[in-house]
């Protein structure tokens, strides 16, 4: 049995919390959230609002803070020795202060409150200075997930990298044909099924087996049509940018 | 009933070819083809490869062929004011010839041979001059899917624009972050759920509210630090105009 105590009920801490409640061989024994849990009695009632009374019982305590919190929060905790890990893709695991011993347990996800996800599914990367805490953190990430693995910080931060384009960035792309699609009072929703097996057709085929459209074919008319249809310098930027990186592979 | 003759099978012409087969109220009559369709019997039987020998007896004639082949093709019909359609996205309906009866037929989806697609959620373009002929291709339409509905060539350019971002541009992205992945030996699979939930997350939200990370948290910090990890120079713009695009949202 793995004791837990979990610090942050955002969307990462959230999702944490109902995975390990429903884990056998988890025991979430805290979770410190300055505000009220709605809807769930049970975890209601291991919260505490005050990091002074956290229990020392633990064997790991899970930081689920955002990035700019994990230093300040990590130096305030009374805790000495014990492994305290953050959940972040981007902060090194220096960040957290080096009275306890460090770690980190990352699940490559993204995550919105109230929507479930499996977790099973979900990639998580842990790390620590320590093979033993190191082993503690696969046990937990295997008890909740089928890919758990040792990722360094170095690592860490390359993936974090790959993820801001394939989440924040393809997102900013759904933005802007959200954009060019209101422009002309077209429905966004007619595109939504197409959005939807773009992504499906990459978990089978490789980016460059998926590939399709002018660019791949070359095909500089519609291209040209397409630049002078786009009228936001911005966009033309990027359909330019993006239509130049397609054509030099 | 609706008789159909389709010209083409390929990506498009097969899946089409499939639900027609197994949709009650349409009749495919014919099939035009150079190349034998293997494993398929039934669609074999009716198979063609001459344009000379095709049917004049049908309401429909569906030409699913390369954008650039519509107009020869459609040119070498030896057919008289019938309804003959393409299936592009991006083609106006001028690029038929005027001999018949001109429309277009553009289902909103991304096909790959071989792998089955549920029609019914695809939202299928029709457009027409004369209204008899919308109503066919609407009611056509309406059999196969759920989303039938009139877009002129105007607006099918705009959405066809609009879908450029959310698939090959989007695709583009996945290869990039596989590339940043494969350089630092990592797995690329490792982001595959999140791309999966990237594309979800847009069923249910607009792309406003499913935007996180470095760019939507004006976080210079982690921004600077991943334009330092790019070496690749149109990567680095790729990053930089992408992210401008955010923050100025």
């Amino acid at each position: 049995m793995i004791d837990v105590v979990l610090i942050g009920h955002g969307n990462v801490g959230s999702h944490l919390a109902r995975v390990f409640k429903n884990t056998e061989g988890i025991q979430l024994r805290q979770i410190f959230s300055t505000r009220k849990i709605e809807n769930d009695a049970a975890l209601e009632e291991i919260r505490t609002n005050r990091l002074s009374k956290i229990s020392s019982k633990a064997a790991v305590y899970i930081l689920a803070v955002p990035d700019d919190k994990i230093s300040s929060i990590s130096k305030k905790l009374l805790l000495k020795e014990k492994l305290v890990v953050h959940t972040s893709g981007s902060a090194s695991i220096q960040v957290l202060s080096n009275k306890n011993r460090r770690g980190v347990f990352y699940p490559l996800q993204t995550f919105s409150k109230g929507t479930p996800v499996n977790f099973k599914e979900i990639p998580v990367c842990v790390e620590a200075h320590k093979i033993e805490d190191l082993l503690i953190l696969l046990k937990l990430g295997n008890l909740i997930s089928e890919k758990a693995s040792k990722i360094s910080s170095k690592e860490r931060s390359e993936i974090h990298l790959a993820a801001v384009f394939i989440n924040n960035f393809v997102n900013e792309l759904y933005h802007i044909s959200e954009d060019i699609m209101k422009k002309h009072t077209l429905d966004f929703d007619l595109l939504k099924p197409l959005i939807k097996e773009t992504a499906n057709k990459i978990q089978r085929l490789t980016p460059a087996q998926a590939q399709t459209g002018p660019a791949k074919r070359n095909d500089n008319k519609t291209i040209e049509r397409h630049l002078e249809q786009l009228e936001d310098k911005s966009q033309k930027s990027i359909y330019t940018l993006l239509t130049e990186s397609i054509l030099k592979r």
